[in-house]
């Protein structure tokens, strides 16, 4: 096949992001300055870049930690309101010790705050669609298996 | 955001394919017209076509059945020789019974021949990249797990 033809397929843009703990069990949730809600580190994976790897950039342009990650979801979401569809990854960052915690930096202006929350809690300051992945995520990482979602169904 | 946003974003291609399996736990492989070595059913996913529904999609176009599918493994690829990066969905099809076996008609001009073959021989016959990913989806599956893979490292 010539690369034309390749670049007549269609395709999907995607992005991803980290549940990342702390030791006391809580979930590192951002507030980005250009949305109402709180989100989980991560953003759009760029061309030839992989989604984990573009996971662990965005993390450490957003925070300035680097972490390793561990695959648990990959959700598709089909097109609305014309944005097209998309897939999108959660990957588990582990637990951050203390000295990681407190070596947080907000690097980016996109990112306006962070806390550590509760589970619960956080999922109420979340998007909608996180609030319904993020608790699939977590039973996958207890169960140490991965997850292939559509719609977050 | 506005839609014109999302239509900047980075996309990738992706395609997905199925391990079917008949009764003899031999792995259904097809000879495409157009390539030297054999595949297993799948394709191109379209646009706003979620990678299960694309696999669904291909295997009835391919082989004539309709399968339910369950997620094994989602393989990063990074852009060789200009054709772009892509991601590669492979998804267990199941063991098909004597019935639906028969029942196999090659439907499309672009699959030549197709063969149940005991898994070490169809690794022989099948593509490099399917020669290391499909061993590691067979582990997945008994594992019952599944697995994020880039370039089948």
């Amino acid at each position: 096949m010539s690369n034309d033809y390749y670049k007549t397929l269609p395709k999907k843009r995607m992005g991803a992001g980290a549940l990342i703990f702390n030791n006391k069990n809580e979930l590192l949730t951002l507030k980005p300055s250009y949305k109402d809600y709180w989100s989980i580190p991560g953003g759009v994976i760029e061309e030839n870049e992989s989604p984990k790897a573009g996971c662990v950039r965005e993390v450490k342009e957003e925070i300035g930690l680097d972490v390793s990650l561990q695959f648990l979801c990959v959700d598709w979401t089909s097109s609305k309101e014309g944005k097209g569809d998309s897939l999108q990854f959660i990957f588990y960052g582990g637990v951050l010790p203390p000295e990681q915690e407190n070596a947080i930096k907000l690097e980016t202006e996109e990112i306006s705050d962070y806390k550590f929350l509760a589970v619960d809690q956080a999922l109420l300051l979340l998007s909608e669609k996180l609030k319904r992945r993020v608790p699939k995520c977590l039973e996958a990482l207890k169960k140490n298996t991965a997850l292939y979602l559509e719609d977050e169904n």
